[in-house]
């Protein structure tokens, strides 16, 4: 009973301080969704395992976490029990923790057809479970931040997502970094102009690692692939386009001129900038990249990614457009676009930038430091006032020594301490101090206030 | 693959509408958490089972949530396999949904014992999961939201939670209700009075009863539970004590005078309406209630209830002063005081009450309504500048018919629209409408701004 507790691997406690921070983010971005008109969603932690299984293929199926039945679990089993885990599996467990935000809400969608106004713009933010190997910066608890819009095709979605994913970055502080921009239509123009088509698959896994690997590598892969050499070669100089996005998109529609899908992927592109750019939207940071694949068997329209330059960090967010949400469960043509946040990425972006502001680390903005039973009961009014008014007070609730008060103060991050002595008392100044100059003045409780709010 | 997808029973989906009504709850009351210096913790859904079981009686232990080992769950058990469920629980399962709030938040406490900085003062909204069987207002996944302050014994804890508990249900729009207050201390005192001590436990669920069953049933209780007849006779006039707080202070005061231990809670309570009347607190709403006890073996000081009146539903807070959070890890002494807000039931006061404000339900302010491509081109340049002020807006991203538009917003509950059409776009004035009254007006984009900050 007494062993020193643990938390399960690959688990973290939120304090105070990290609160702050992770709340600093969420705000912001929650922020950002609501202004573009997206509205809140959450499902429970649990899902049927109907629903989530054979949705994120074999692997993923591993990955869940599975809740055991409640109660005799075991009572559909016969005994002895000579089956193996996989084939015990389905008798003893029925449910499972959410492996992400895409599938609940694809089940929603499909559970709440007839109550659901399309387009449906929703954002979800909450834990997603996984047992994967826990690792620096991989957790088995962690959170997704997911907004999207279902049931329409306009692209005047994707560029509100450029706009959120500027507006969100922007807040938070963040100005050097790249908004990827592909088109999965762009992809398969690509494999049908160099004499490839259906290996789009292929030819996506290679040019993904062409940052990494280079490339030479790149076209190896490409040849154990099953690649021809002229379809190799042809894809050589797609690769080695260069220029601002209104270059690439000149070589292209006349690299792709005889794939209508291609041009159809270019024109869209075309259409998001120019849509964005009608916004007034900040295209500056915003690059058509050839090489953008993420996900593709999923994405069937717009890709996006957005990597922070100068930060040894993946993607802090990625996203696209889908045209079969809910297909899986029997509801076909449900299509949409959205994107995520990485929330964990972000939070370590910030931190390893130093871009906190200091008054989202703030929770107490001030505390009542008192001498004796006399200035701690003339506290209480004090607090009592500045409360009132909406600031976040504190009074030190025991009877202890100055030094002590101060500590808490310090220890608690709080800016500013109302010192109440016998003086402060008979001429109704206190003293207002400044915890982090050490500068004090003699304020009365009104202009204490009226510097707080 | 194509079932129609389910939710595990007794979990739900928070949809838009709900979001919306328990954001106002949830943000209402994180408010005045933080005024009052509390700050936010979160802990993991899953926790060891080493944390979780034992700590909830044999009951609750049925009533956890485990989750399978990852990988080969049956690793560690020879087969053929003839245990019980129990027998085999422990090798396929180490982990559990958390149950309460507090028993992560022990854990937290005595983890990160060295870093905390006492008095800690820590709020905690987060889901909780029991097996229980779903009825009407009680589900398997269900919010909690905790506030607790532990290392300090100050009676100005009590006093502030009184506050607390005012000023969330003054912001709520709650205005008919009772802060019920008693203390550990005054129920051992009247067992001691009574020539009944030691038997605290059978007396106050007894009495809990008062309201339900009536005095005369409550004593055959008593009796049942063996208390004399002398005891049984003592006890009634302390029942029938009637009168305000200090009437009933006063009449105990004679009653509890052999009682070291009654006189001491007594004190206390008197103590707390002081301290809250110092605070300027509103008393006219706490009630000091004799024979409110509230899972009394693990309180030891006062005891809170908040009851609202004239709607049918239990008690929507509670709470009370406790000795030894953290004893069951290892740390003994470790005192505090905490109470609860059941948000499922404030949900519901504030549905059947009708109190949720209008503002809370609206989540985007403006739709912007257009006639054809270029009403709508024009339309994302006004969608742009009523963003960059803040103005939660959107702009029906598709074309179609005027009516379909309006509905988005009617179904959406957008209060205002903003309709573009060619004369708009030469004057530059802006149909702006007031959906709930039909009003029109021609406004500049300037003055929607305006109107709409």
């Amino acid at each position: 009973m007494s062993d020193k507790p643990s938390l399960p691997k690959g688990t973290r406690d939120f304090g105070p301080q990290q609160m702050a921070k992770r709340n600093y983010i969420l705000n912001t971005i929650r922020g950002v969704f609501e202004t573009y008109g997206f509205m809140p969603l959450e499902t429970p932690a649990m899902e049927n395992l109907s629903v989530l299984t054979g949705k994120y293929g074999d692997e993923g199926d591993q990955l869940l976490f599975k809740i055991l039945n409640s109660g005799d679990y075991l009572s559909k089993v016969e005994k002895p029990i000579d089956k193996s885990a996989k084939e015990l599996l389905p008798k003893i467990a029925e449910k499972g923790l959410k492996y992400d935000l895409t599938v609940p809400f694809a089940r929603y969608v499909v559970m709440n057809r007839h109550d659901i106004t399309l387009p449906f713009k929703r954002y979800q933010i909450q834990p997603v479970w996984r047992a994967d190997r826990p690792q620096k910066g991989r957790y088995r608890e962690f959170f997704q931040c997911d907004a999207d819009v279902i049931g329409t095709d306009s692209l005047i979605c994707e560029a509100e997502i450029i706009m959120m994913m500027n507006s969100t970055l922007g807040k938070l502080g963040l100005s050097d970094y790249t908004i990827k921009l592909n088109n999965r239509k762009v992809l398969t123009g690509i494999t049908e102009a160099i004499g490839a088509p259906g290996k789009e698959s292929d030819f996506c896994v290679a040019i993904d690692k062409l940052d990494k690997i280079g490339l030479e590598k790149v076209l190896e892969e490409l040849s154990d692939r099953g690649l021809s050499d002229d379809s190799i070669q042809k894809v050589v100089p797609i690769l080695e386009i260069t220029g601002d996005t209104q270059e690439k998109i000149e070589k292209l529609k006349t690299i792709l001129a005889t794939s209508e899908t291609g041009l159809a992927g270019i024109q869209e592109i075309e259409a998001v900038f120019s849509l964005a750019k009608t916004m007034e939207g900040d295209l500056s940071k915003v690059n058509f990249d050839i090489t953008l694949a993420r996900g593709l068997s999923y994405y069937t329209g717009a890709i996006f990614e957005i990597q922070v330059n100068n930060v040894k960090i993946g993607s802090i967010s990625g996203g696209g457009r889908y045209d079969n949400l809910t297909g899986v469960f029997g509801m076909p043509n449900m299509s949409g676009v959205g994107f995520s946040f990485g929330v964990d990425r972000l939070y370590d972006v910030l931190e390893e930038l130093g871009l906190f502001p200091e008054e989202s680390l703030t929770s107490t903005q001030a505390l009542i430091i008192h001498f004796d039973a006399p200035s701690q009961n003339f506290g209480l009014g004090v607090a009592a006032a500045l409360r009132k008014s909406g600031i976040k007070t504190e009074i030190y609730p025991d009877k202890a020594k100055i030094k002590k008060q101060f500590t808490y103060a310090d220890k608690k991050n709080i800016p500013y301490t109302i010192i109440i002595g016998s003086e402060e008392m008979a001429s109704k100044n206190l003293t207002f101090r400044n915890m982090q100059t050490g500068t004090e003045e003699k304020l009365t409780v009104d202009q204490i206030i009226e510097k707080l709010s």
